[in-house]
């Protein structure tokens, strides 16, 4: 019986065209489709321990208000920080380069969902797969204390 | 006289919509239109004394070639790398951000026009303005040397 529902369950879900999405605990925030090909707003680098590159994009409810210094950020607003690890360059050592991809991090902004989190629902997410709650409970703390006053988003548009 | 065609060379311009197009010397390279709102390709980090934080853009047919893995990339394929300082965070220690603008550096290939140069044309800029030849005739060398097996292109797709 148990195997009859399952199979029924992988079938159902063939039928919806894919698996279910990986979602953050707390927020229930997911990895948006095709926010490898969004506009960048900026590059950074962490320094160790982190030790990574990173990349933050924007969705086009995101670029838009930045392109307008709207803030704080409408609602549907997607970032998505890409990160890898900080590498020496084989080919000119004088470079830091992209190694293996460490994380994804999201924030979505929903004003009435999140409202508890100045309006910002967030998903850390390793290989696809969200980190656990402990980790998900330090994000806005952070964000609160360093930049409220940029909507609690660190991130700057590169001139 | 000489006032009448500066006013005149003033209006055919004016015409035209807009000042003529800043080309590098040697190749005759520009800055081409939108290329900010690109598909970014990778960030990099250049330490001391460039001391840059970076992001390479392609244009469709330069991302489509990656997309495929085809080397060498097709005719069309632009590629624009933009640099800004390195710059501690204010907000965020731990991390370096995007400063003031340095270069802005083009790599527009023509298998024919540029077959001295691997196919490729260079223009390197400085708040829009193009930089001396002398620095066009470097760029092509170093290439040459470090990633001729890679279409001289140092970029790779971040995972």
């Amino acid at each position: 019986m148990k195997t009859i529902f399952t199979l029924l369950l992988l079938a159902i879900t063939g039928l919806a065209g894919a698996a279910p999405k990986e979602a953050s605990p707390i927020f229930g925030v997911t990895i948006p489709d095709g926010y490898r090909k969004w506009q960048f707003i900026a590059p950074a680098h962490e320094t160790p321990p982190l030790d990574e590159l990173r990349v933050v994009v924007g969705n086009p409810v995101a670029m838009a208000a930045i392109e307008k210094n709207q803030l704080p950020f409408p609602d549907g607003t997607i970032l998505v920080k890409m990160a890898w690890k900080h590498v020496q360059s084989a080919e000119s050592p004088a470079a830091y380069v992209p190694g293996a991809a460490s994380t994804v991090q999201v924030m979505v902004k929903d004003s009435k969902k999140y409202a508890s989190t100045g309006g910002w629902g967030f998903g850390r997410f390793i290989n696809g797969k969200a980190t656990d709650a402990a980790q998900h409970q330090t994000c806005f703390a952070c964000h609160q204390a360093l930049v409220k006053d940029h909507d609690y988003v660190f991130t700057r548009l590169a001139p």
